[in-house]
């Protein structure tokens, strides 16, 4: 947890590091206009708020650094309700190097990853699910993740939350009146109705933690690995899958031996496809390196496509590997190729071998290809999405953080309590126990309550100058 | 060369592309300010110059893309003295996709590499070297590249060109003179003076020419090739040149395969080092693809480094491998590796082998390490700067572009055409038409002699959004 010292006055780039026209290096804090004005060609300690100012930035030695443009926007009226400056100068890294270098000296400190909009927080400008969604507005890289993350930028998330809190409050305010009567032994609530409150509460908790599923894969992608023995085609299976030629093929086994990334786009989900190195017996120890770091990209995948040459690997020998490689976190498709070589080979082969070393595999899920002459991979692009997105989820809210999804669970578990107790008859202080504690984890996901540990976490996954 | 239509309002990216806290999108034109005024939740047709507005932008179906900043230029008062508004959006692709792909369908058009300087260029903001200096400066990374750029963009080197064009203009001027009169067989100008007048002209211009191999090696940084036999110890030579572990090392012959490329950055200047595969009568497919490169690689360099292994490869080999490998262009030098296994291998075992095949080296390219302990990489490093920056280059100017040193070398061999036109006693026309001719080359560089064609290359080569 960064302390919040409103004294300290922050600094960072806040546009990407690379080769741009333009820079923009971003000041918050009590002395970010006076700092910006020590260095500046232009006095703008009394200009107005949301006023731009050309001029040069020298450095002690008066030499020039950059011809700018700098922005000033004065208390409350920013994005951190503190006084701001931002620097527009050339996109050079060794000029924003230099600038970065020159308000650090006049006094400003580098800014944590995310603490503008700590800030922002702090001084409520937004609720904590709103800050969050700020960088996954940043990080949204389509249609469906844009839309997840605008929508809790501004706020709805927070305000279905803010409504299923409001009912459990009613509810308890309920249950706790009967405790302030607990020696007359009325009943307040009728617990008929409590309960159905309770279970209508659980539901839409539980849509929202069944969303995360394909919240999860807008937002973070979908690990897939490629795997299988040498010369199955793996490598050739990338290039059909991506369109382009990205690994080195050739008909020698063991060509590929760096594991090779790459972002295949199917609907707005973002496979990362991950090619590795064909598994045998290792030929000597740099191949023996290659397996073990095929082995370990299976363990962190959610799909495995097992690729196997259906002229050479027969039924048995493709269930063998199965055995060894499958993952209980992985889905699996099984990929036949080369079915040009041999058009015969059909899902029921496979399925007693299949069965014998326990593997449950459907016909949906045997994809016969030939990757090099690129048959059927439109349809394998088909059947990655459907094994993410398993139904039409047209729940208007889509929770896409996982904080806010153990933070679902543990208010689903709490009020679980609360109906467990209710059937059991225990006394109403320990239900309005149970109730407080469904409402303290909804509090966290927009931090109406919050620890610093919480803050800390949640701020460093930010990107600097954000 | 694109052509210059006012009425076109046009629209980039401005930042690097990747994720960042923001990304700024600017557009030029007459009607930048209505049509960002369309999509905009505020009004700012009529706000004033140099103001920046919170807001939020839309699609047409009402569709929310972003809350951004939006800053107001009025024209003249701009970088391309038209209206110019910068838009400050969230750094995602996807918004900065969406917006531009707005702007677009509202009438803008997407903007060309280094439009944006090209109108400033046009409107008379900057001459021609200093609309160049923009793009280096922006591509600057070192102390001495920032500092030839801002020279350069500020005006320095453009008002050295426009002395040398006024002196001699001034001299053009006395022999113009002389052809008026030329009827009268007079000299206006003493053909003495005229003669030390062009001789300091080129002189200046020499030093000019001179200080290019400075410049470009800043600006361009080298191309350094790591060549040599398999197992000779390239890829740990590489590892410790950039000290960390870049490219897997193992003591199989043949562990490289494609070809590594890395940044090292010595005293400001960067060389781009390139592992390449070890040389040998390939082995197999794979491998001679991997040679192939090799040789390429070399033929795109500056500088060879040739690694051998002292304990391996007899003087005669080296000397065999080296008349093989050296190309008319690339400096050598000479990586005896290994040296804790036979320290006693010194130049002078390897002076006559390496005469017998016409190589000229000297001592000081001769450089033993020990790659694996890091003995001697130090020097190793000294000895690239060195080879590069060969000596003190104190001129106040330094060339760095090929246009402007492609310019001054055909200005320079116009005077010696005056020069040996004087010597040689031909009519003062033909001397006035060889001035012109140095006139006009120098003229070209500041652009007060420019082409469509030159215009088009050189706004070419900026990134977009400038």
């Amino acid at each position: 947890m960064i302390d919040y010292n409103p004294n300290d006055t922050i600094v960072a780039l806040a546009t990407p590091v690379g080769i741009g026209a333009i820079g923009v290096i971003r000041l918050s804090g009590k002395d970010a206009i006076s700092i910006a004005n020590t260095s500046f060609s232009k006095d703008i300690l009394g200009v107005k708020s949301h006023t731009l100012h050309f001029g040069k930035i020298s450095d002690e030695e008066k030499n020039i650094i950059d011809e700018v443009l700098i922005s000033v926007f004065i208390a409350p009226k920013s994005y951190t309700k503190e006084n701001v400056v931002e620097i527009s100068c050339h996109g050079s890294n060794y000029i924003i190097q230099q600038l970065l270098a020159l308000y650090i000296r006049q006094g400003a400190r580098l800014a944590q990853p995310g603490e503008f909009t700590q800030r922002a927080f702090l001084n409520g400008q937004l609720d904590l699910s709103q800050a969050e969604a700020v960088a996954d507005l940043i990080a949204s890289n389509s249609k469906q993740a844009h839309a997840i993350a605008m929508q809790q930028m501004r706020g709805g998330f927070s305000n279905e939350i803010k409504e299923l809190r409001q009912q459990l409050i009613d509810f308890a305010s309920l249950i706790e009146l009967e405790l302030d009567f607990s020696e007359e032994d009325v009943e307040f609530a009728n617990r008929e109705e409590l309960r159905k409150l309770v279970q209508q509460i659980q539901s839409v908790i539980q849509g929202l933690i069944q969303s995360f599923q394909l919240g999860n894969a807008i937002k973070n992608g979908v690990n897939t690995v490629i795997a299988g023995r040498p010369n199955a085609g793996k490598s050739t299976l990338l290039n059909a899958l991506l369109n382009e030629n990205r690994a080195i093929v050739s008909d020698i086994a063991g060509t590929t031996r760096d594991t090779i990334e790459e972002l295949l786009n199917i609907q707005g989900i973002e496979f990362r496809l991950i090619d590795t190195a064909g598994i045998r017996e290792a030929q000597d120890q740099i191949e023996a390196i290659g397996v073990e770091k095929t082995m370990e990209k299976i363990a962190q995948s959610a799909i495995l496509l097992y690729v196997f040459d259906v002229v050479e690997t027969p039924p048995e020998e493709v269930a063998k590997d199965l055995q060894n490689l499958a993952d209980e976190n992985s889905k699996i498709l099984l990929i036949a190729n080369k079915m040009d070589l041999n058009p015969y080979a059909e899902y029921k082969h496979y399925e007693a071998a299949l069965s014998i070393v326990n593997c449950q595999l459907s016909i949906q899920n045997f994809i016969p290809v030939s990757a090099i002459n690129n048959m059927n991979v439109e349809y394998l692009k088909e059947r990655l999405y459907k094994t993410v997105i398993s139904e039409d989820i047209t729940s208007n809210t889509i929770v896409s953080n996982s904080r806010h999804v153990e933070a679902l669970h543990k208010s689903h578990e709490s009020l679980d309590a609360v109906l467990h107790g209710m059937d059991s008859g225990v006394s109403s202080d320990f239900i309005a126990m149970d109730i407080r504690q469904a409402l303290y984890h909804l509090g966290t996901i927009v931090g109406q309550v919050s620890t610093d540990d919480l803050l800390a976490n949640i701020f460093s996954n930010f990107c600097i100058g954000k």
